[in-house]
């Protein structure tokens, strides 16, 4: 199987430039002082989350020529957003499916990107997808399995590798495991000194697992859907688990309590509003045995539900 | 009168690079497309605040013969904050003068920082920083009434200007006037088609009375108090107003109610924590009578107490 490299993800840094926000690492105050803490902030892209990197990379390596067949995607959370507003950004028609449970203002927002919205059954979304891609010609831009979403997301890892070259330890949020597969992929080739240490919800724990076992192992949707981080309840492809194997160094759980304490420090003690997914990495700083050294940890997204942000905050204690 | 000039501001940018967070120019999807809007998010500092740009230029620029006599601020909000972490950065021992009223929170937030702090009755803290400085021989870093802290503040200006070069409208936080003054100063030299506004409480509206009149205006502390923006309670000095009669073309007023309303659409819109003084050039744009056209507001700051936040969100609807 093809890795993707990094030259792959150096090429996609240029392709995305003008599409993403370059994130800066903030050093967090609040951490010991033995164990420096940063945050990779990616809930200040445009549309809330990371995804729009991969999108970016994806929809820019279409062929001119095939760009007015448009971009066709399916999914109802950050991914569908991010392929909406860089099909706009890129002035190519998108369709994307969204299921009969898709929340309405989901499907407002992505019709505000300019896309079409196909509502269909959730049993059907797969096979919607592929009828509109065979039906019109246009291109698939799947959320995490394919090489060009991999290297895109990357990105991110090029950035901290510039920005923090001594970096000791990455922490990245892992569900289809798009993300931490180019993260990992950059880290190992620019700071190669560095872990790179996925974390999951364990109620989630499915890549942990796998990661474990040195296979991928199967778990239920249902039981994926525990989970309040709702970013977390994909499994990883054969292709994102071979990145996973070749450069991830470990995959680490936390609880459910965990993600929501580390949302409200995010928000009090970093001024960041992070979705359960984009708070998993902060959670494993504070609570998981991970190592000691110059931390990063990457937040993926901030699109949260507003009742849930405020029960969260209602619930933590004032910070010190 | 000698006015901070953008030669100034560029030797502060490099002065500062080690010490701030080169923050990014959020494009906000929210906003209408005829009116786009950035955020330049100035919560993301270490200490939560822009204030450090100014503390740091102001302490890079004691000789390095009187840094062991340290530095000296009065302050019981971000400018204590600031002073102290950019003071333990340089090595020099920091004193801060705070209020038997401040918050424990606060003085232990301080002492984290490394610095002294003295805690005396309001009433005595002018005079209780200027004997610390007559008998210890230290610099006093005053908030805003000082070119040096101007300049600092002034590379804020200097990063819009080079992030979006065809910028049209800035809005800025006023309370003291260090921060636009230092903006203005940069944006009329580096971007001069831009309109530099500055945006205050109408209930601590006394600069924009100021503006109007051509010269300061006298507002009591007690009726500047009555805001939730408790960042923008000072009043110009002669120095920072004549940089605003020079430089700033508008000063407007928002409510309190405008305010908690941008608080919530920059948690749940835009993923930021903004205090209240922060919110007002977002509550601004989206109600102050300002021109139309490439916005950047500036996010001064997210030290916001958790009471609030909640408050604020509970009251606010879902996002569309």
């Amino acid at each position: 199987m093809k890795l993707t490299t990094i030259d792959d993800i150096e090429a996609a840094a240029v392709r995305v430039r003008n599409s993403v926000v370059r994130t800066p690492l903030l050093p967090s105050l609040w951490a010991p002082a033995e164990r420096p803490l940063w945050l990779k902030p990616e809930q200040l892209q445009p549309i809330g989350a990371f995804k729009l990197r991969g999108a970016a990379n994806a929809i820019a390596r279409i062929p001119v020529a095939d760009r007015p067949r448009g971009v066709v995607a399916y999914s109802s959370g950050n991914h569908a957003q991010a392929v909406a507003y860089v099909a706009k950004l890129f002035g190519v028609p998108a369709t994307i499916v969204v299921t009969t449970n898709t929340p309405q203002v989901k499907v407002d927002a992505t019709r505000a990107h300019g896309a079409e919205v196909l509502i269909v059954p959730p049993a059907d979304r797969e096979s919607a997808a592929a009828q509109v891609v065979a039906e019109r010609g246009g291109t698939l831009v799947p959320p995490f399995d394919h090489p060009d979403v991999i290297a895109g997301q990357g990105t991110i890892g090029l950035e901290i590798a510039e920005d923090l070259p001594d970096v000791e330890l990455v922490l990245v949020p892992v569900s289809g495991a798009g993300l931490i597969s180019g993260v990992a992929t950059a880290i190992k080739a620019r700071a190669p000194k560095a872990q790179v240490i996925g974390v999951e919800p364990a109620l989630a724990g499915d890549a942990a697992e796998s990661f474990r076992a040195g296979r991928l192992v199967d778990w239920s949707t249902e039981d994926r859907a525990r989970t309040i981080a709702d970013g977390l309840r994909s499994t990883p492809s054969e292709l994102t688990f071979a990145h996973v194997r070749a450069f991830v160094d470990d995959i680490v759980t936390v609880s459910e309590d965990e993600i929501r304490d580390a949302m409200a420090v995010l928000a009090l003690r970093s001024h960041l509003v992070a979705e359960p997914s984009g708070a998993v990495t902060t959670a494993a700083y504070l609570n998981a045995d991970v190592p000691a050294g110059r931390t990063v940890a990457v937040v993926s997204g901030g699109n949260v539900d507003p009742a849930l942000l405020v029960d969260v905050l209602s619930a933590a204690r004032t910070p010190e």
